[in-house]
């Protein structure tokens, strides 16, 4: 299989870029990294010269490129199919679909009012109403699925779930959200004690740009 | 395999609802359809009721209840195979994943001020910057990938990605939308002419719910 190419935002910033680039690492996908600082006077058109949508992230495989971090995961779930990128049990994997395809689309007061930021930590946002019932679902999806086993991950086994809701991990973080039990305090420490995490928070300290308006 | 049951919002409105709803009529796939009007006083109970996430469309099958329009099409894809619900090929459906996922995370600024509304024509709706531009990038994705083929659809043979865009074909209908060429006023006009998609404009002109919000 020709080598693969990742696109990427910041580090610090880019949540979408994070999912697809920690279900590789975490699965040990070898490929090539290219990042883009995003909000720079040539950023735009860096962007478009690589993705279609002037989006990150892009994967590129020879002449294919797949713009979208749920397109690229599904793609590398079909490509390497001994990582289960998704859970074999066809029920769990419809659930893990509905919460992952609900993040996709979803959370935008969340998203909006606590832009990833990993370099920071403790820093106040007030709570609105809509961002509590955000912070509240996000803790319902997560119990729902950790209620199910033992595992230390949304489905046991690290998936592409786990990978669309590392973002908002760090979001809790940053944003000193308290979690509702161990249970979720659990998974949370899992994620950031992820060696790929620990590498990602550490690219992203490294960083020096600084984009205003995702900084509260 | 147990029967299955797509719960819908109104029929006028309900871009959401549209999409599996389609892709399951065009294939001749057996369903139960239960609609929730949306936007009534006892909605949001109704909406609980049926799903986690208090959002239309939810297909339910025995005890399995997936949410989100885009999960439930990957779960549909493969409950049945024969459809070819993605494209066969393996850049195609790349590429066809890609544009779904870009509808269902983007063109914010295209469904908030085109609000789909099937029973209207020819409604007025001043052309912002962000909205032209959304409206131009929808045409270049049908472009790019009815230049690859002869076909009607966007992959030649219906796909998901055609359900995923068809909400957006009747909103250029409503607002007027003047497409930018011959090929692409083919494919609006394939898409309107499917026998499902005429099934469900008789069925929106048939709901007598008003959602005021949705009027322009």
């Amino acid at each position: 299989m020709a080598g693969l190419t990742l696109v990427i935002g910041n580090k610090n910033y880019s949540s979408w870029s994070l999912r697809p680039w920690l279900l590789m690492k975490v699965n040990d996908i070898a490929f090539a990294e290219e990042r883009i600082a995003l909000y720079q006077p040539n950023s735009k058109d860096a962007l478009l010269q690589r993705s279609p949508a002037g989006l990150v992230p892009v994967l590129k495989q020879d002449s294919l490129l797949i713009w979208d971090s749920l397109a690229i995961m599904e793609y590398l779930a079909e490509a390497f199919p001994a990582i289960h990128a998704w859970p074999t049990d066809k029920a769990a994997r419809a659930r893990a679909r509905s919460i992952s395809a609900e993040m996709h689309s979803g959370f935008s007061t969340l998203r909006q009012l606590m832009p990833m930021n990993c370099r920071k930590v403790a820093v106040h946002v007030d709570i609105t109403e809509a961002l509590a019932a955000d912070i509240e679902r996000v803790q319902d999806i997560w119990q729902d699925c950790l209620d199910c086993h033992d595992g230390p991950f949304l489905f046991n086994q690290f998936s592409i779930a786990d990978a669309m809701y590392a973002p908002i991990v760090t979001r809790f973080k940053t944003y000193g959200v308290t979690p509702r039990n161990a249970r979720i305090k659990r998974y949370q420490e899992q994620i950031l004690s992820l060696h790929a995490m620990r590498q990602w928070y550490e690219d992203a300290r490294a960083e020096n740009e600084v984009i205003e308006s995702s900084e509260r």
